[in-house]
């Protein structure tokens, strides 16, 4: 059996560059090489406190089967390798990206089409089958995506982030004319941004506490940053409204502070719509909701369709992200340059892809 | 100056039957001589735990300037008496009822048409301008709604507690085909239900703790009843939707852990609509919000329009409120037959009504 290198989760702060054997490419299914691959905040949390996501012994994946040690990485590009029987859109030699979302296909979401509101839903680079930190990963046709010619393969890996902010902004009632408030200027605040850049969004506040972030907020297409320690986020939005309050509320961030204050900055009948992953109960202030007519929406990663989407938004120049890539490191860096840079440089750090044809300096373990 | 009886709030557990002046029909406006007038959650609200919305001495309301003692009573029927300059839509003797909400119509909101999120609003009966409990009171013509010939005075005091739950379900997501769950059988549970039965929900499911309003809900057209101290309501939901969960849900309870179960029990994309008064912050379980993508919106009132809609589902025979009706009581009874009565005798009444016909016992104090 022929072995690669792979960068696995064992548990909390416990990331292991190991030998694991390739996989085998099925029927229907598309064996990918990765070439860059994203680390991403779910990542972190892993890391830093998990396993939360990613099933532990005794507890396997409900359509995996897995449970850790698993292969990291569900942001990623790469070139097709090997097809498997029956699959014919695309072909080795191919630039792809992959929609990690893992999904039943038969429960009431999922025939409802809401497939990342699976009753049993997971993540590639998460949940098992694999994932992008590997020399070679393998996943069903379905969720194997061309990249465009004129979209390159370190774009290729920001597509999943970006998915979530199109996805956000795709189902929220957000519509042309209208103002947006988006809580948090880190990667997924950024990928809010530039969906509603490409949708047209011609007054875009973001809020954020980090001046480089708000620089980088900027930079992707904020019209209006605040610093909420500084200045009223209310008074600020009404402002830039000529009194009239956002129409639309992105949260990024799930700070309860900021919650409190984006509702009252939502015009009434508005929505805020969470994207940001809560670790104990939101409050709200039912004065604020009530008396206004506001809702308070949530929403889980991607649809089907997004990446298509958001591939053609950048195919056709209406979205650039290149700049979203602060950094790119080997495979055997993720602890030291990946995860701790993202804990330590928090603010000058977008996204760090794995760039796997950087050699790694060290032997995997085996 | 010649006098009247009405009956005036003063404070906390204080409600005075006495004489006030007779206002004046200014131009534009209507004087009613109200008929029935029912006592509703928020005026209970008041004499418990009041004032909370009726304006305090050094806090007059933003549009009607007044303070308490107010009259009370904002779900009112009358006879018009007189109308004043300019009025045509009305004429003395008309069978009316009154659209009690205080708005601007120069703020943001109502500038778009949602005077019921007006900045400043408030309503006849709690904020001035006199109520339906007083032998006359004025109301701007746009507020007075001529009864249909088939549609009692009696009925006419229920238009307006009909209208929240007709605004609720009018705004919410809810279409053709939807199962609904309705947390609460008091009064607005029930108004909710009755706009479910009007625009045609073939699957109303109440979660109730009181048996007796239960009842009151299958009475009114509820087609399966719960209760939650007994049954597993997300479980229960599940049953009675072929596992795939409510479309919509409606809190007239504002009880959290009603809201949280409320909230499982909604399928993915699925919204639940608060219209209940809160005194302190909702929780949300975050998980159960963002990884079914969910909504929680919350309604204030009624809009323009909502009344006229609740008069035709009722004229039209689609609506039939009148067993909600549970007692008539005299003007001088209000805090012993109708507030004590509302609290100790909960279970055994939906709507009391002071009806204006009935001889008070006691003269009025001045």
């Amino acid at each position: 059996m022929s072995t690669m290198n792979a960068v696995r989760f064992h548990g909390q702060k416990d990331i292991r560059f190991e030998k694991v054997p390739v996989p085998e490419t099925k029927p229907g299914w598309v064996k990918i090489a990765p070439k860059f691959c994203g680390i991403c905040g779910t990542d972190l949390h892993e890391f830093l406190g998990g396993a939360n996501l990613i099933p532990t012994p005794g507890h396997p994946h409900g359509i995996t089967g897995e449970t850790l040690p698993l292969t990291l990485g569900h942001e990623f590009s790469g070139v097709v390798e090997e097809v498997g029987e029956g699959v014919t859109h695309v072909k080795k030699g191919d630039k792809v990206c992959v929609q990690p979302i893992i999904y039943e296909g038969e429960c009431r979401a999922c025939r409802r089409g809401l497939v990342n509101c699976c009753d049993k839903n997971g993540f590639i680079g998460l949940s098992g089958w694999g994932g992008g930190m590997a020399d070679f990963t393998t996943a069903p046709a379905s969720a194997v995506k061309p990249l465009p010619d004129n979209v390159s393969l370190e774009v290729g890996a920001l597509i999943e982030p970006l998915a979530v902010g199109w996805h956000a902004v795709s189902i929220s009632p957000y519509k042309e004319g209208d103002a947006c408030l988006v809580l948090g200027g880190g990667p997924i605040g950024l990928s809010v941004i530039q969906a509603l850049v490409g949708k047209g969004c011609k007054n875009i506040i973001v809020s954020e506490v980090s001046k480089r972030r708000r620089e980088f907020a900027k930079q992707f297409g904020a019209h209006n940053v605040v610093d909420p320690t500084a200045t009223d986020v209310v008074e600020e939005v009404e402002r830039l409204t000529n009194g009239e309050g956002a129409d639309v509320g992105f949260d990024a961030a799930g700070v309860q502070v900021a919650v409190d204050s984006a509702l009252k900055a939502i015009k009434a009948r508005g929505t805020l719509v969470n994207i940001a992953v809560w670790e104990k109960r939101a409050t709200l202030s039912m004065n604020d909701v009530v008396f206004r007519e506001r809702a308070y929406m949530g929403i889980a990663t991607y649809a089907l369709g997004d990446f298509e989407a958001v591939l053609e938004a950048i195919s056709s120049g209406r979205m650039t992200p290149e700049g979203m890539i602060t950094k790119k490191i080997a495979m055997d860096k993720v602890s030291e340059d990946g995860f701790k840079a993202l804990i330590e440089d928090k603010d000058n750090q977008v996204k760090i892809l794995v760039d796997l044809s950087l050699k790694p300096e060290s032997d995997a373990g085996s």
